[in-house]
């Protein structure tokens, strides 16, 4: 059998983005952990990480982070067979990758009351849907929610539904530029916001507007900052209908264009053989998904 | 004097985070943005980047960057002076580098009328100081709002005030957890919520009730599903009161130990010769900061 030790180390430096921190985690001195990197790429024959801050696991160090993953949740069915082998008290990790939107809104709404119940604790990564799927490749996260539907080899993508969005911003916002009334033309001239270099989500409201140009746009990479610039009155951007539904009602932010929402599909990808945990939480997310975002 | 169509050429992969899409802001094909890298290296003598996703300049090209930022925004000025230079109708772009707790909380509202006044459009980067600062020293943005007061060679830096945090979870939680009052001992082993690896605001406040040992928690990189988690009894964390005004007042989020609040400075830092808009800017953050920070 593979040494878990030697596994385990190369796991704790991915995770924890360093030696120093991986050391601590696994009660190590940095030294021991270095040490354990180095025999197991002697015993593989070649790096299983790129020493850079933080360190980036190469693609036989990928494979060997899938593994251990999915012992990982594996070993977690065993123990409730076998509750000897358990650690009293520690409660499993479970890391999954999702989009930031998903984590303003719902996420946690969706998962509290089973996060209670099985006594698990999230390690959350925020990823846009390509870089997400490369980590659960590389076994670094146990799930993925995002809006790519094609799952990863040895997974599967579950779809739950669409998040609703709305192109909004703040009256103010709308009498500055817009006082003669909303026209095409004049929004490409007036500051959006974008999330990040990946969000086209504003240039694909555009498309469907028939609006094939670039804008003007700040770029704002956290959810509730993107809204808290469109109440300042920076700009108009798409947001999640779950998220501005207060603003909406009480008038602090407005739909640019009436009634033109956009819908993103969001996948549920976890790996097929991830141990009982990923399956409840894969079924409670199936169960409940439809309370928050609406059909796809 | 320099050759600056190669220099923009290099900020714009590092900032468009790839040659395709610094192709397309520069109006280029990929294969001419690729050739002016190649170009500038072979006047340099050496690499300017890292070919990697995301290209990463290397410690020279780090240095043309810091330049190229500084000559932007002193050409910024002398379009002042001599308009004929500008391009008619595009705002002037100030990438800026800060903490996800200000730009989820007051960092529009006391940059939102300076924009629309100033026709500026913000690339905002979330990063924590360490990241942040370096950032700065390697010329990839104008300024950094972070809790480091140390300014790097260049720059100075301002102490705005503080943000005050407080440690919450909801009722349901504490009765969960805490039905017999609240205990220290118990804390540790009912899970917390922390922002990510770096996020040591839990820690410190443990310390400051001298608990040293490790505890339980979640990792959930956002400051809105951080709340969001809270609300949903998945944990207890610390909170920007600001964040949670409105939560403290209809008491879905209480303190978990009464008046015990940690106060964190922020600092401004920002270029000494970084042009007019900048100053003004800085101004601008001294005049109003304290509208949210509390002194430090």
């Amino acid at each position: 059998m593979f040494d878990y030790k030697l596994l385990a180390a190369l796991a704790a430096v991915i995770e924890q983005a360093g030696f120093e921190r991986a050391a601590q985690v696994l009660g190590l001195s940095q030294s021991a952990v270095s040490q354990r990197i180095k025999l197991l790429e002697a015993r593989v024959g070649q790096p299983v990480l790129v020493r850079a801050t933080p360190p980036v696991p190469t693609e036989v160090g990928r494979q060997l982070l899938n593994h251990v993953q999915q012992v990982r949740l594996l070993e977690r069915d065993v123990q409730r067979q076998v509750p000897a082998l358990d650690e009293p008290g520690l409660p499993e990790r479970l890391r999954i990758a999702l989009n930031a939107d998903s984590l303003a809104t719902w996420w946690a709404q969706a998962v509290g009351p089973f996060s209670a119940e099985q006594q698990v604790l999230f390690d959350l990564v925020v990823e846009d849907q390509d870089v997400g799927l490369k980590r659960m490749q590389g076994g670094e996260v146990a799930a993925c929610l995002c809006s790519s539907e094609r799952p990863v080899a040895g997974a599967r993508s579950l779809a739950l539904g669409a998040m609703r969005y709305r192109a909004l911003a703040s009256p103010a916002f709308m009498a500055r530029h817009f006082a003669g009334g909303f026209a095409l033309q004049r929004l490409v001239r007036t500051p959006g916001i974008v999330f990040g270099p990946d969000d086209y989500l504003q240039h694909r409201y555009l498309a469907s507007l028939g609006i094939e140009e670039g804008f003007l746009h700040h770029l704002c990479p956290s959810s509730e900052g993107f809204v808290r610039m469109l109440e300042a009155g920076m700009g108009w951007g798409l947001v999640p209908e779950l998220q501005a539904s207060e603003q909406l009602r009480s008038g602090a932010l407005v739909e640019i264009c009436a009634d033109t929402p956009v819908d993103v599909p969001l996948y549920w990808h976890h790996w097929r053989n991830g141990g009982q945990l990923l399956t409840q939480l894969t079924e409670h997310l199936r169960r409940t998904a439809s309370l928050w975002l609406v059909p796809w």
